[in-house]
């Protein structure tokens, strides 16, 4: 169908979406959850995912920019990765192409505003929005979750607190072309240890060769399937982004690359 | 806002929870998903958990306690951590304000019931209740789904079996007071690596001393932020009460303690 | 009740459920989910499982066999294990005891198509059900959720592609009798280290002894509980299949067998 998905679905009711480095095994999801159930009885909630590693801002962020545009408009992202839980840092939610975010000002919201320059944002300060007794240690129960039930229930992202237009934003130093070479690096290695990097497809254009962790990957393709089992290969990921893979195997652990491993692209003839 | 998310949400449709240690990948939830699908197809399930360790009664327990009453009234909580499937425990049901519960007889009530000396438990023995035929080994399918569906879609408590007062109970130490020492014990242990310990927060008025494993972690504090990062910290955890954590880090790893160690709390001027 | 689980549900809406090896971390599943939400808002979405092994279609097959038959006609069951992505296979669609399902073409499908000998498939090829641009690693976002939504809201199967009746299927052995000895083998260990094996629960009748890697475990029981806790008890599971278990234990690590390993099951009297 020509229609991405994505766009507005007529009709839809708002969803709400969670992500956490809780676990579930504690019960702290299912206690945000039955907040929502409580605030917000008629809304579909859907699990995102609850496996983020402990603190992992920019884990978090990368997943959020998976799918948030994925989602129909009218929507709220939760986003509950609060590492600075009980510090200086503000609860804020926003509204950034039509979807509200609730998450800790930590940065996670790094990429969805990075890509979509007009937003609304809230520090949420309103205290007929946060539970009593608010505890110290969990404001994904008793601030994110009711904040986020309030949005999806209808109230106006500017009765949940002040307006702000300084968020915390993660450090994300973008690809950059120079004298005929791509120098990005790896932003995500993903469970099946493809390695995710910041340079765009659409540069790739002409492109003879990837290099990372010192080892040429040769000239992206198309397919996975392009490539024999066992060999690695660079391609345009989902996400729109250059990614090596190893086909049937994990590409992190055959070069033992990690986040953060510089990739170089030569474009024009390779030697 | 005022109102404790929990109480009574006007025109919510019941909903069920699910708490098991069956992990995912063998199908057990999901076929338990889909007779909850067939027999009360317009209620919503959430998980809780599946990640509760093998037969860890205790651990789903404690899980438990921190959703069962975040949840609106009317809805059901569906338990199955059930080492003793096949034996002779009891299949019970029961009705704890206003919150119905359905779960193998082995003590993973023993909080929820504790704290709510009025209560209605029966015995799941009415033949109408389970599907046919029975697994000696998936009690979890081919009971106590059916058994929570039938309270979903409005049959009443005692049509699913016969009342019973006797559920068996967690040998649960409760913490105590003597001489101006509080003496308690780790009773879980979070996926942080926070030590949640069963001292009521409202008893540390006046705390001076929190001591684990050997370990002397000073007077309790409010919030995570109170602590340098990597240092210890005593404070009041998101269910009222004492515990110990790691700023950004795990305190069960850094002090080699867990589930059933040792806190004592020394009150009045310390030195 | 002596309605199986199962069967017609009146009036229930038709249902999703979800099946990969994605995990949650990166995002993928709830990309599959905004997708979803975007064009079939109204249906309940379940997830089965993102926890299988990377690309193990045999576990996600069992898997899946587990619950298929237990949720109500009318739902649409979505598996993406998907190693092939990008190569040549088949996305496919079918229909199976009024269940339909969408998944490639790479026989996660043989358990439910080899107790169905009626079913319909289709190869995914209208071009109208996938979404553009169609990413070349991701098809559990481009094709298979969009088909599925497209089901749920009732397209005719035959909408979505070319009738076909090739489908691949996994080597299954099945087990056999001769001379008065079953020959089967171990087709799945679940998460509690239980063996479960192809050999039909109903085949049992008479058997004296029943060996798995060396082992005698003796005659074929009825419950966990009549084993001792730590002994080696032969069962017929869930499925009503002969299983090999450890009470409160794992019969996988006591005796070292994995997927594949043989099983034989003496019938008539014992020595």
């Amino acid at each position: 169908m020509r229609v991405r998905a994505g766009g507005s679905a007529a009709g839809a009711r708002p969803r709400i979406t969670l992500l956490t480095d809780f676990g579930t095994a504690d019960g702290y999801v299912a206690a945000m959850r039955g907040v929502l159930a409580t605030l917000a009885p008629d809304t579909p909630v859907d699990d995102a995912s609850h496996a983020i590693g402990h603190g992992d801002i920019e884990a978090a962020a990368w997943c959020l920019l998976q799918y948030w545009d994925r989602y129909p408009v009218g929507g709220v992202h939760l986003v509950v990765v609060d590492p600075g839980v009980g510090g200086s840092r503000r609860p804020i939610a926003g509204e950034v192409a039509g979807r509200f975010f609730v998450a800790p000002d930590n940065g996670v919201l790094t990429h969805v505003l990075a890509a979509n320059p007009s937003f609304e944002l809230v520090h949420i300060d309103a205290s007929a929005v946060v539970l009593e007794p608010t505890s110290a240690t969990f404001h994904g129960r008793d601030i994110f979750a009711p904040a986020a039930a309030r949005l999806a229930t209808g109230t106006r992202l500017e009765r949940l607190g002040t307006a702000i237009n300084d968020p915390v934003a993660l450090n994300v130093a973008p690809a950059r072309q120079e004298r005929g070479v791509l120098h990005g690096e790896v932003v995500h290695v993903d469970r099946f240890g493809n390695l995710i990097t910041n340079v765009p497809g659409d540069w790739l254009e002409g492109a003879s060769d990837v290099i990372v962790s010192g080892r040429s990957v040769g000239r992206p393709r198309r397919h996975y399937g392009d490539a024999a089992a066992g060999e690695l290969v660079a391609l345009i990921d989902s996400a729109g982004r250059l990614e090596i893979a190893v086909r049937d195997a994990s590409a992190a652990a055959r070069l033992g690359t990690s986040r953060g491993a510089p990739v170089t692209v030569r474009l024009g003839g390779g030697d």
